[in-house]
């Protein structure tokens, strides 16, 4: 297909695809006779990638071509392709700001043991260089800092639920004939399922504010109109 | 205390405090005789909350304040103040780049009507004008594109465990004497356990998969040496 039908199909404007190609997030197209460059559907699912990597998953371009080519390292095994697009996303470990550190600069998370000794519980083998457990604990200690009372063992049933889902998604991808499929699969499970499920906590977080707020009828606090869109 | 006892207690260098007092995110301290300003356990909660806001919400400090705003405005009630936060941390609706429209602008995702019956089924409450729903419905359009075989009704599991864990939740907010205390709560607990919560989600992808690797001895791909710290 033409650039302008690369660009209705995949929604991404022409300029923008121009930019990816420079940038060489998109391979070309193959040159035709007219001058003119041909796409196909591997370009479709590229772009779809790439937006999603940039609208969802909220990384910068530059981390978008270290994913990218994770994604087409053929060289590797499928799970350490994986890993380098989880440290890609990851970004860099969190700073804690909740300790009596100063400004001295990146601090390991107190929890940080806590955390290991619970992956370690699990059995759940992590890399050493991957970002997640250190961004977990540093969690824990936020919530500490805030006096919630909270222990890594307290995301044992989210965890169960994790493992359960990961199971069928990362399967699935597995099973999949062409290799970049598989791994794009992995990842757009991972940032969008990611995103999706944070919202709908979010809306169960509004939905139960809604509910209480309308039950307290005693109490200092007025009570609130609450519009509904859902009834 | 001191500005720099302050700063030792938030783990926030001094100049960054200034800083958060000059953009007006942060009160000023009590005017001493000396000339100094003194400075509470307020402040003290006040920043890791801008912290938070910044580090884990990753928002830019123009919509810190307005979540400031929200949480110190007394005129609305509980519910409306974290709405308002809710909407802040939810930044502009998504742009559906998944669709054939081309480049004018925002769409409607075409999931919407499904995510709308979905919150009128579970009964749950949502302010018309907040982002989550039309967030959801982009997520789903998204795992669409990518042949997810997804459909809104799949979230079920995880919103009953979220309404469950909403409950705990928002009670405990709600229960604080101090208001500003009860919404500081809420927003640092939905936006540091949502954070935990994808962390706990990634470790389970990785150890999966690498279970899943470990255990794939036939087929072209090559085992990979997994590298474990868990164990």
């Amino acid at each position: 297909m033409k650039i302008s039908d690369l660009s209705k199909r995949s929604g991404v404007s022409i300029a923008t695809i121009k930019y990816y190609l420079r940038e060489g997030l998109l391979a070309s197209g193959e040159s035709t006779a007219s001058n003119q460059a041909d796409y196909g559907d591997a370009h479709v699912r590229r772009l779809r990638l790439i937006r999603a990597l940039i609208d969802v998953g909220e990384i910068p371009v530059a981390s978008v071509r270290s994913v990218l080519h994770a994604v087409d390292s053929s060289s590797i095994s499928l799970h350490d392709a994986f890993g380098e697009v989880m440290h890609s996303l990851g970004g860099a470990p969190p700073q804690a700001e909740t300790g009596e550190t100063g400004e001295t600069g990146v601090t390991r998370p107190v929890a940080t043991s806590e955390v290991q000794a619970w992956l370690k519980r699990r059995r759940w083998s992590i890399k050493p260089n991957a970002p997640a457990p250190h961004a977990l604990a540093a969690m824990v200690d936020t919530l500490r800092a805030f006096d919630f009372p909270v222990s890594v063992s307290d995301f044992d049933a989210a965890a169960d639920a994790a493992e359960q889902s990961a199971e069928l998604e990362v399967a699935y991808a597995r099973a999949m004939a062409d290799r970049t499929a598989a791994v794009e699969t992995m990842v757009i499970g991972t940032i969008v399922y990611e995103r999706a499920l944070a919202e709908v906590r979010r809306l169960a977080l509004e939905a139960v504010s809604a509910r209480l707020e309308n039950t307290a009828t005693a109490g200092p606090r007025r009570r609130s109109r609450v519009v509904t869109t859902a009834r």
